[in-house]
């Protein structure tokens, strides 16, 4: 089996920061002969955006093979004291700045422990490029086979984000975009799991307008709006063809409710016309 | 000899949508301990723009060894009862929607079969993201060996795009800009075969203006506008170290004619000054 | 060992022209049975910008194992009379136009050669796109075992860049920004080697503005501007969580300088304030 790096930063693509760490790798890796598979997630998160940074791969990591090596690093507070951590959770290792980046992971069985044996980063380890210097080695000599063990002592208190959730009140669910993504889909805060079986009388609401819950874009006229449960089984409100974002001038953190009307009385729906943000 | 898969979307590289693909790729070709080079096209088709995705694929794919697979997603009927398919053509193999974007290699020999088979699926499909949940599995599988026939009836009826051409008429060739690439350039839909061997008594005229026709970017002063053959066997209108789509205001879909003139009369071609946008 | 080939270029990702390097490539390892690591040092090199390209490899090349192939194409002369060559050093191997790309790889010991072997360049070279025909070629033959003499005669006057560099004078060292990264760092001309060893009583000028020289950026007010040594070992303008670029309206080109004050005299440096752009 070929090991699986993946890499996710808010590096972008166009400097060369990324490609320094990818060299770091396979030269590392090219002194014991292991091949690797590097796959980047996103180089694109919002640049010290670490809630982005989880929540791409929060959509992305588990999709890979068991064991996979995941490398994040949003990391604003590169050259502060904050740690550096090897995680290991979900059948997956992680490896990043311990700054919340890897909050989703910590809901089950996890161990951390902190990156901090010299003999497992580059000689000199700059001031400003920790991916460079101390993950991306780290990464290396977690594939060459070194466990998260020797990389320095346990860490108990992972930090974690405040991660956006919704809140269940009588008869709706309140929440909030947490990712508008390339077409304008907006991602929300309210999981499967709270919505249990949509069902026709549910009614999503964002920025004063009511939308139908539907089961698939195709469901919707081309251009109209509606609400269904996406691919990371969060409700999402798209536009068919079009760009909810757009339309609705919705950015991360626009409320959005979901109501379920037990009655199928519309004209109460009328009367009590759900929230506006 | 390695498995190559190429990857072709409208999924940009911001989202986590790519990789969750290449995810499951890797994890069922890794219970098989199949080693395989994943290489992207492009994701940056514009959201929906099928012909585009044609027009990348068109460009690259046949560059690939024989027998790569190449996934397409530009998938805008995701979810409603548009068919998936696989392409046996030009000695590779595609997957992707049945919507027109295998299009260009529909010309000669080919065998399409729908994908249907849930054994070759995720084993939940979402409604809005097929790209993970049943082509990446099917490159998978095809790539482990199982064969396209498997994956259910043949497609007779693959859809076809109005496919972009050019018209040929009595001493000159009308076709239009199909592409506008990073630099500017016009990648159009007139294509070395109607052109035939181009000479010097050839122009190329674009929103008015005449333009001459070089063998190279260097034959043309800084800045000039020029026409050419470009690395696709296609004329493409250029200006040297700069922006013909600038200069021209030029989009898809912008017309471009390429007179010949049979006679050295120049005074002949002032009375006939050729075709306007 | 796997080999390792890294390619930079001003192609962009949004068109098919990088993947027809790769499926060139892969093509001709294919047949040898070869398996090679792609990876991308930058696609996003501003069209044309050779030495913006050159900065890129600066900066990523040595990062790479030895004997990694960099395959570099920023090729504003491609169809002129610029000569392809091949380059050894730094226990590297480059593969490009002869334009000033690989300028930071002539300091020490190399040997060049012209790619001019036909067998080893595609059967049909198009004028317009050597970056497929001609130079992804030479860099699967160099993977295959070719040796760089096979490709053509020497080349003992490579062309070089007039290379950003900085000038010291009488208590000051005065360069420029070279680069603007995604965070809006900027990279300037001042190197390490300069500088010697940091201390408090220097400071860094830019746009009339006095910065304090810091260690890391955690030693900065968030939003406050310093200047440290980046992680290429030139002097960074940077601002904590904001962008120096911005704030300072700075592009390549615009001056910085350092100045040491001998003196603890602090009324001293007010009468001295500094050079201003």
């Amino acid at each position: 089996v070929v090991p699986v790096i993946t890499l996710t930063t808010d590096f972008g693509l166009r400097d060369a920061y990324v490609a320094e760490m990818k060299g770091v790798i396979l030269d590392i890796l090219g002194e014991s002969g292991h091949l690797v598979q590097l796959v980047d997630i996103t180089h694109d998160v919002q640049a010290h955006d670490i809630t982005e940074g989880a929540l791409a791969l929060e959509a992305a990591a588990l999709f890979f093979p068991r064991s996979t090596l995941h490398l994040a690093v949003v990391d604003p507070g590169v050259g502060t004291r904050r740690r550096a951590l090897v995680l290991r959770a979900a059948g997956h290792v992680f490896v990043g700045p311990d700054n919340g980046i890897f909050t989703p992971f910590l809901g089950g069985d996890w161990a951390a422990f902190e990156l901090r044996a010299a003999e497992y980063r580059r000689p000199v380890v700059s001031q400003t490029f920790h991916g460079r210097d101390v993950f991306a080695p780290a990464a290396a000599h977690l594939i060459r086979g070194v466990v998260p063990e020797k990389f320095g002592p346990p860490i108990v208190d992972p930090v974690r984000l405040a991660w956006p959730e919704a809140r269940v009140s009588a008869g709706s669910i309140a929440g909030a975009v947490i990712h508008v993504d390339r077409f304008g889909n907006l991602i929300t805060s309210i999981r499967l799991e709270l919505l249990g079986s949509l069902d026709s009388d549910v009614m999503a609401w964002i920025s004063g307008k009511a939308l139908p819950v539907v089961g698939t874009y195709g469901e919707l006229p081309r251009g109209a709006p509606g609400a269904l449960l996406g691919s990371g089984n969060r409700l999402e409100i798209a536009v068919r063809e079009g760009s909810a974002a757009g339309l609705f001038r919705a950015r991360r953190g626009t409320r959005v409710v979901v109501s379920r009307s037990s009655s199928k009385n519309s004209s109460r729906k009328r009367r009590q016309p759900g929230p506006r943000t």
